[in-house]
């Protein structure tokens, strides 16, 4: 049931309107690391410079993350300038150093290699493809990406969506992938892609997923969307990983339970949801860091009541 | 358990991705009584001009509307030109030409004076206000309003939201009224000013509800933010409308059950849903015009299923 996770491990320069902070760890992986602890074993491959020290890994370890397949290469690690001053629902980048990150090849431990669950993060869809296909034993396999490679990588992107058990992005990326401004005819497209479901993230909106003919491994599946809500919050304090924090929530309960039944597939929206809401309270990972299953828990039972009819 | 509307009767000339229509009939009274006429008694106070035939009051008629309030004016009929072709989400007006809705000095029958129900449709809170003072027995009001409304005419309205059971804007409003972005707070203060209730629509995400300390006449009451999703939509053919179907659903749905709790509040927003997504379907009022009951209760169960965890 462990997860293994690739994808980007950074420091990050973040203002909003409720203040600024620099140098504050962050990245897909991480925040996607820290999210789904609270709900199976979590192994990390990313890369890492000399700026990374035994504090920001001890940040992993401390929640349970195997970091054995953390690269620590010569240099500066990975950072990512943003300002959600504008618009609290999309970062504007300022300024992105890839530094260590731009010569990143994954090198998978013998350790890792019985990982069941795999999340290819949003790097490099070739580094994806790779990754993916040295993981034989992946039963599931869930992944991300962005504009920059669907707009400019779209031959290795497809590589990779043909892959996917799910593929986890936001509105705008789905609506891009297809070339197309409705939703649901968007996740039809994409599905035809390969993709065996498609999870939408619509920010403070909640998400939605839509569903192919293709099973996962023969075990019954939705066929009809599936809309999870999203809480409304008095404070969004950093919005940053909130979209890594769902798929760490969604994929860690998925991990979590003994088969992807429709009503898992279900609960793990909720709970990407849950984690969402609480990656966002404060700046950084700082609230995913020290969360009680408790607390979970609690706010899971909010969201159920959020939209529940009697 | 009858419900009065006062609003706007127009003739749309609308364009969308999918095609053009001219001189369609709509206005937030027409589609709020289609919608809500599948619940409950609908009657109408709007004014129109010579253009507006007795096969028009037909639409009305055969839905079982009560439009002896419905006033014939010398002149043209209010028309309402936009464009969705840049925006499905929200409509680019190209022209409005109020006419007769320009003198709008809404009468109110004395056959309706013992509506239980008022929905103060979109139209100048000095109106809204007016017909609210005369609505002695009405146990629940509940009213719309518009950017023009909140930006230009904020004194007037003021004396209509100290009035309302529930105030239904869409996000944009919302945030405009309170003059703060975030959705929470600006809803705190939106009932600050005096609604008891707040209902948000977000258009394709559905709609949230906001609760004050008040309570409805005595009654059980939300303390929570309930959210209802909104039907993933291959087509959606016209926007226009969708916002008055939903609070036709919404408010129909309340006057037809015996006391406001709870459970019929959650169900409301449900129900205003679902008449927000027939209304889109088709071009102006077209589906709205003929539904069955079984419909909406088919498509109630879906909307029920789209967001229900086991």
């Amino acid at each position: 049931m462990a997860i293994l996770v690739v994808g980007s491990v950074a420091f990050d320069n973040v203002e909003t309107p409720h203040g600024k902070v620099d140098n504050c760890l962050g990245g897909a992986a991480t925040y996607f690391a820290l999210a789904a602890s609270y709900f199976a074993p979590v192994r990390v491959i990313a890369v890492v410079g000399e700026d990374f020290t035994a504090e920001h890994e001890a940040v992993l370890t401390r929640r349970g993350v195997d970091t054995l397949g953390l690269e620590h290469a010569p240099g500066r690690s990975f950072h990512w300038s943003g300002s959600y001053l504008k618009n609290l629902n999309e970062a504007q980048t300022l300024n992105t150093e890839l530094n260590v990150f731009e010569r990143f090849a994954p090198r998978i431990p013998a350790e890792y290699l019985d990982s069941e669950y795999l999340f290819l993060a949003n790097i490099d869809p070739v580094l994806q493809a790779r990754v993916r296909s040295q993981m034989q034993k992946a039963k599931m396999v869930c992944g991300d990406t962005m504009n920059y490679w669907i707009r400019d990588h779209a031959a290795n992107l497809a590589v990779v969506l043909r892959e996917l058990d799910a593929l986890l992005i936001n509105d705008t990326e789905a609506r891009m992938l297809a070339n197309e401004p409705n939703l649901v005819r968007a996740a039809e497209k994409v599905i035809a892609m390969g993709p065996k479901s498609l999870v939408v993230k619509h920010g403070e909106y909640g998400a939605t997923s839509f569903f192919g003919q293709h099973s996962f491994n023969g075990r019954p599946h939705l066929t009809t969307p599936f809309r999870a809500p999203a809480l409304p919050l008095t404070d969004v304090v950093d919005p940053t990983g909130a979209g890594d924090s769902f798929a760490g929530g969604f994929y860690g309960y998925i991990a979590s339970q003994p088969a992807l039944t429709p009503a898992v597939f279900k609960a793990a929206m909720f709970y990407g949801g849950v984690m969402g809401s609480f990656a966002v309270e404060r700046f950084g990972t700082e609230r995913l860091q020290s969360l009680t299953r408790e607390e979970i828990d609690q706010r899971f039972a909010t969201f159920r009541e959020l939209s529940h009819l009697e």
